[in-house]
């Protein structure tokens, strides 16, 4: 059986230049270079794979186009939340048939104000209750405008189908509270790339972090030390990399880590529109950090 | 050619209490009903219709559904907005060829940071460049979290293919700027019914309104008054309808329009989960208000 | 004995270039330019009079002083909110003793979490015991982030000493509650330039306008087309000074207000430190904005 | 020259039952016995010490009576901040005057759109030279409602008078950019409790804590744990203690933290109105949280 603890990345979707539809070569090649690195596994469809901005045929279609470049015993996790319950289970069952070795499900986040936790509950509960695969929560705050309270983490930790969660806030004594409120096999794992050290502190599984698209050894060596009681070092290693952190994914949002793949020899690609390109100021800005990185 | 100005309401989509299914059936006895009133129009696939909660399919089944219901000249409008641009465009090709007359277009939510004013401009022009019929702008932050500026409103009022919005916040001072800031045949309606004559008196030309979903001729009427200057007579019919305007689609969300529906006659119904029917409490709440209109 | 509906203008307190301390002659001058116009009364001691950025010292002088140069047929206004129940009292009866027709008391606001409807009720209640004179609520959240809702309202408009409000907030949908929830006498006054037409719509008694201190003709005129039903009318004129309302005491706070008053020949001056005067871009707009109403 | 890192307490002002005026005997006995534990100091008229609430003349009191009762090895900080700047350094030079080690100065809170990061750093600026005792910044935005930006930390702390800052925030990438860009002899207090161990590892030189009046040891090792590297230890420790952390000055504010000084034989007492004592619910849950830490 897996275990979801360590460290993830949440791959982006790269899209044709051409006619924007989903760029399955340039996915490939991008997943065959993450899986010469030390990453635990890869997070396909969450927020940085755009996956709101994909209809659900092309959602399928990158499930299947990322676990047939992805070693069995390398896990993957398919986001598969949608604002429905009916959807929710309908897309967890497609990703599960198609490969994958769970499901990372974000709040519903339209009708926010019902989102209450006792509403929240109730459907993570009957979407887990269906699911083939194992479920992690994921609360994503900053996109959603919904929280999940840490009261009902702690009730559906309890669900032999819900095990683990991805917290993308930087509610630190949040994070602590659903470290804590758990049980030890409950795997809590960090969003936010900017935090990824405060959190690992904080007693964090690992992440799912964008940064670890290109920065994995890093990462994976972040929670080593802190599993070590290596502190200053890796607060320092925390400081080194802040910086970048908070452009890609943050600050310039999807685009900025598209732009940094493609600064980095990856495929990266325009994001879709609404969604814009980086700019060449947000590129120079982001290349500028990563050659600052390398001296 | 259709002037939109005046009442509409945003239907509910019924769902069958069985299977959780569009009930067609149901729906086609309300839209029925409400051809019967002075309502300028219907919405369709709106917050209310539980748009984000249905699969494409479903949506555009109840397009039709609606459309066979109603007669020629009175005006249907589609919610066709989706997250990114090319379901928004495809989406609202569907509707204008199952007979949308305009589209109703939310902002884009879920990337919140990245919807800029500038974005989100290029976004409407795009689709309005596409759209075979009139587009309608949508904002409703407190659903999406995004702000459509004003400033935005007034350039994209100058497309030849953009004939108005539904702004569903209650900030007047805003809604007064985009009532000022467009020129006059730009059709500003309210989508809160608690700030309906305020609205109106701002200088918006009607609404698209839970309310007159119950409540037609009134919605009807208190629009008639502030045009005639009969301000506080106005005053006075909007005080009466405050208590049950918050309760349906605000402070209740769906399941409380839903189930006034229900009290009056109507096909309600329950919510698509994770939404939950209206508790016994609350539709007691709801039953006395609407008994305190009748007295 | 004195009604307070009608127009207010929360005045500024000058002060001296050369010192910083408040400068009397200045206020003098201001006062008796105000007095010939058709201006309700005057508020001093307001936000926009800097009020938390004085001495009790200073505070008093500046009562006494407005209070020599107003006839006494005409209203003064105090401000005597303080973070205190026990120093609220003592300003109050201080104000009342230099020649306070009524304190203007806003919501203790430094401990917000503790400030619950409960607790302000009780607050404004043992305060109304103890004032000499009349007692209006006044509630500004932008500046005190305290909410004074519209419950508590309705329950304090029932003590014999508590006569009105000012709410400077722009929801109208409170606004009208505010209204409708108390008697006849209870003067609810706007205290929010931009959505003052609004606010009369909307029932509001009158105004404590910062935009009153340069246009108190438009103000008390555009009071006077709301209550004769004339509201096309009452829109344009507010819509004309929507902008200026904005620059002064909005979007530039008290030094937008203090430049304006100096571009129109009262003593404005410079705001108390650490408040920065208007930077000269800032002037220019203002000025402007001065000059396109004059044409 | 003192340090200012460490573990200090920010006190309570007691208040006489009989007339809500200063307890100086009681403020004796309190200090007396903080005095017998290994605290670094105590923060006296911070907002614990109902600081907002007092008149000049008390708070001068209180200083001098909080120095009589401190050996001059310990150092005691002095909350002197103001709305207006020449408030501020009156208040600072009379806690100097009385014996104060450094100032803990609050960012101004009314005008808060005013209060930008150059308004801010000017403010500090301007105090600091005129201070005649060293300067820590205070930026305690539940409260002010106002945030004092890394950027202006960063600059600040070059002032030679400026030696520190107390954060009371819990948003640990911004705790950890103030640690990291101020020099290694700028000291940076957590402010928050229930965050105090996730502020250490981020790097922070200690805490300014409510929770340190009660169990000054705890909060002692607990910085001794992470300067150790003792991680798992520290983050049992703070679990342990975070329910009682969040109650007293959190969740119940000041009176939740005088109701626990009563139950632990210091002098608490009422809190000043409007403020309220603790109910005897909150009592009841303060005494089990404390019943909890005994066994």
């Amino acid at each position: 059986m897996y275990r979801f603890d360590g460290v993830f990345t949440p791959i982006t979707t790269p899209f044709r230049a051409s006619d924007g539809a989903f760029d399955d070569e340039a996915m490939r090649a991008n997943v065959a270079r993450w899986m010469a690195t030390p990453l635990t596994g890869l997070v396909v469809l969450g927020s940085n794979g755009e996956a709101p901005q994909l209809d659900e045929d092309e959602a399928d279609c990158v499930v299947s186009t990322v676990r047939a470049c992805m070693p069995q015993d390398r896990p993957m996790l398919v986001g598969t939340g949608r604002e429905s319950k009916r959807a929710t289970i309908a897309a967890t069952r497609r990703a599960a048939a198609a490969g994958a070795d769970a499901v990372l499900v974000r709040t519903p986040s339209f009708f926010k104000a019902q989102m209450t936790g006792d509403v929240l509950e109730r459907h993570y509960r009957e979407v887990a209750d269906a699911a083939p695969v194992p479920v992690l929560l994921y609360n994503v705050t900053m996109f959603t405008g919904v929280s999940l309270p840490a009261d009902a983490v702690a009730r559906l930790a309890e669900h032999p189908n819900i095990v683990g969660m991805k917290e993308s806030g930087s509610d630190l004594a949040h994070m602590a509270e659903c470290v804590t409120r758990t049980p030890d096999d409950f795997i809590v794992l960090a969003g936010s790339a900017t935090t990824y050290f405060h959190a690992l502190c904080a007693g964090c599984d690992g992440g799912v972090l964008a940064l670890a698209s290109l920065f994995p050894e890093v990462c994976v060596r972040l929670r080593a030390l802190v599993k070590a009681g290596s502190i200053d070092e890796a607060r320092q290693l925390q400081r080194r990399f802040t910086p970048i952190a908070r452009s890609i994914g943050g600050t310039y949002g999807v685009a900025g880590l598209k732009a940094a793949l493609d600064l980095t020899g990856f495929a990266g690609g325009p994001p879709r529109p609404p969604l814009r390109p980086a700019t060449s100021t947000v590129v120079d800005v982001i290349r500028r950090q990563l050659e600052d990185l390398n001296t």
